[in-house]
């Protein structure tokens, strides 16, 4: 790569980022809230713009994809001239969190607002903003060489209902895995570690979550009369919580920890280069304390380690004041990360078991599943794609060395891993502050300056590497 | 007591039972809640049916006390021609607790339902069935002793916010102490063990009852990219649950159990001739086991020992499916029944250190108290008045063996004890299956008959025990 092709990029990215706010600003006035019924319409209306951005933006090819029960999803392709060329599939989704608390809120959720480098809306960052950034940095890509065509083979596939755990992602790769065949996959639904310290993610963890119900007596009860002789499910849900993690922080659910992945100790040196430390995270989290496994440093319990989480507790009274019953019945709402190689289906069962092994004699309880859960995935650090992504991102950042890191939140890319049996490279500029899922969520539009210029190196990049090389 | 007398009781009571079943159904058709503000009106309402009820029984003086912050309250007066006829207080309460859930109801709450021997209604066995057996046993006392006053001077109060704890009653007591002088009080909101087992309460557990809530991140976090980096509030309240009791169901506050008084064994068997046994109670409180303080029998865990019980937990994520956040508050609502001499106000000095000990970094948590909470009461057994409780009692059940126990319940007799300066005796005719506080209230028939006949009795009794004795 040229000093003269990444002026090229970046020159054309910035002549042309008014564009991408005008976009940004229009795609996010659709409340596209997958989880929402009744934001449904919403949903398409969402797809169906960013279709239009799509052809728009010069692809030859562009489909809405409902033709199946999943949310409308967006495929778009443009093929490069050069027959060899790698095919590269990027992935997105279009679809939004919702946003209650909308209290909480300063400005409405739905009408962008920009604030110096900053522009704030539900779904800035999570994730229309990165997906805009990727169709700006193809035309930088064409400008820059001098092309009509990519120097390789894009296949964008845009999906609708990733805020709601993707239930039928696996479904809709397998009803159009001829059009998603490729070399490499790009994932743009993540973050780096800071403006000034690029990175890129090289794991995500799975998900599996349960509600976990208990039922004591058969009506709430006087806690004069009954109270201290008959067992609580309020103060059983409390110790089966209570019993989910040691005082050392690890998970207590059996063989819970099986199937991890240990750190090598070159991930746990490259996990510790990476500036901020705990008073930053605390800052974005607004945490007095960090708390977790012991042994761990923060950023390797975020992505490297396995947890569990009390998502929702209830049972008897919730109002104001006091009302002296023992209830009859409480839940918790639990979700575990997982990382490779942890199993949802194994990790279930393993719950299930120490649910019984927990349950009080006279409580029974009652165990339900989100469905099958999501798998982790783990990107080895001599995947050739990942070569050349660090490459083109050292490249957007003047040089700075790209540092590996992983996710912690949960995507259906092990999903895609598995369908598509090909490596999968994760590019991704949110930032750590962008409170997504929460109200005011916001994005950098520098670093989206910076995504579209990366993006439109890697496509060169990884014509450069060739795709047997690629697919290894 | 001769054996014509207790005949002429009875024959009494039971030739005018419709009369005291019409009153019972009119006065249940008024919703005196204290507990909702929007109710207040018909707690007058309420009052001033008793008052009327107490008139018409006649009682000479009858007043409406309603000169305080309190809910109006009833007071009613029936000197006794003797000058030197020992003074009794009737304790009771007119209110009735809230109704929720409705939908649980069998019948409308406020239209009584008789379905043989028993009388369904919100407030028929708690307390208005117990009251209006009163004013039955006062008519069968002058009719069967031939008399045209009582053999005791009878002063009733009857307190119309005790399903709200009794907040001003102290107040109450005290601005009217003059009228309430006494030589015993004898309380009427308690139970039996069971139709053919006739007792009396001989102890009231007292209450403090808190919500503590734990604050932890400013905001619900996303659980993949915060979770098992931050404390969790909603698992801290569970670990703050479990740590309430050891696994022998002991309670864990500092100090909790100093103040108790021991039960001797004599007490103890006494408590262990009780019959039904745990199947019954289980039966009643619709559970599939007992739990409580290892050592100790469900009995003695109701009546004589203290209990810690969760009586309601929240926090997070509370509808259907899942939201995968850390959320940034969670509370619980605990309460803690008491026995002699326990004191609320240390029980809730040793709670807010139990808390403070067992808040985790980087959680706030703060412990809001309802009120300053009711101290127990206990009866000595040897109470010239309770001996002639039980010799009325025993008459009433054809000569049974009238077994003391102790309500695991709380109420304001403690107060009443301390503001008179007088023995307290608990004459109730409850059962344990009658649903007080929960949908479906009912009383039985007979048992509130039996209680008139006792009350009729026990007037003769007391008069001939005689003042100094009483007074002990």
């Amino acid at each position: 790569m040229t000093s003269t092709q990444r002026s090229g990029e970046r020159e054309y990215v910035l002549a042309h980022r008014d564009e991408l706010h005008a976009d940004l600003d229009a795609w996010l006035r659709i409340p596209g809230i997958s989880a929402q019924p009744d934001r449904h319409a919403d949903v398409r209306r969402s797809a169906e713009w960013f279709a239009e951005a799509a052809r728009r933006t010069g692809f030859p090819t562009v489909e809405l994809l409902d033709d199946g029960p999943w949310l409308p999803a967006v495929y778009a392709e443009w093929r490069s001239d050069d027959p060899d060329a790698p095919v590269v599939l990027v992935y997105g989704h279009h679809d939004v969190q919702p946003v209650d608390p909308l209290e909480l809120w300063h400005t409405d959720p739905f009408d962008p607002t920009v604030d110096g480098d900053v522009l704030r809306a539900r779904g800035a960052s999570d994730d229309k903003g990165q997906l805009l950034f990727h169709l700006l940095g193809v035309r930088a890509h064409l400008a820059a060489t001098g092309r009509t065509s990519p120097k390789v083979t894009l296949r964008f596939i845009i999906e609708g209902e990733e805020e709601s755990g993707s239930p039928h992602f696996e479904e809709l790769l397998a009803s159009h895995a001829d059009k998603l065949a490729c070399d490499v996959c790009v994932v743009t639904d993540t973050g780096m570690i800071a403006p000034d310290v690029p990175s890129a993610v090289t794991g995500m963890r799975g998900l599996v979550a349960a509600t976990v119900t208990l039922h004591g007596p058969d009506l709430d009860l006087h806690s004069g009369q009954f109270g201290g002789a008959v067992p609580n499910p309020a103060t059983e849900i409390g110790r089966l919580v209570a019993a989910l993690h040691d005082d050392e922080g690890r998970v207590q659910v059996p063989g819970f920890y099986d199937d991890v992945v240990e750190l090598t100790d070159t991930e746990r040196a490259l996990f510790a280069k990476v500036p901020g430390g705990d008073e930053a995270f605390l800052r974005v989290a607004q945490s007095r304390a960090t708390h977790g496994e012991a042994g761990f440093s923060t950023l390797e319990r975020l992505g490297a380690r396995p947890t569990a989480e009390v998502n929702g507790i209830g049972g008897g009274y919730q109002g104001d004041g006091h009302k002296t019953i023992v209830p009859s019945d409480a839940f918790a709402k639990v979700s575990f990360r997982l990382v490779a190689d942890q199993d949802p289906a194994r990790v279930a069962a393993g719950f299930e078991r120490f649910v019984a092994e927990h349950t009080a004699d006279g409580i029974e309880a009652r165990v339900a599943w989100e469905g099958a859960g999501v798998r982790p995935c783990l990107v080895p650090l001599d995947t050739p794609a990942y070569g050349a992504l660090t490459d083109a991102i050292s490249a957007a950042f003047d040089g700075a060395e790209v540092l590996p890191t992983r996710e912690g939140g949960s995507g259906p890319e092990a999903a895609l891993q598995q369908a598509l049996g090909a490596p999968l490279v994760f590019l991704g500029v949110g930032l750590p502050d962008d409170q997504i899922h929460a109200p005011n969520e916001k994005v950098s539009l520098p670093m989206l300056h910076k995504g579209a210029e990366a993006a439109a190196l890697l496509w060169s990049g990884l014509a450069a590497t060739g795709r047997d090389a690629l697919r290894g």
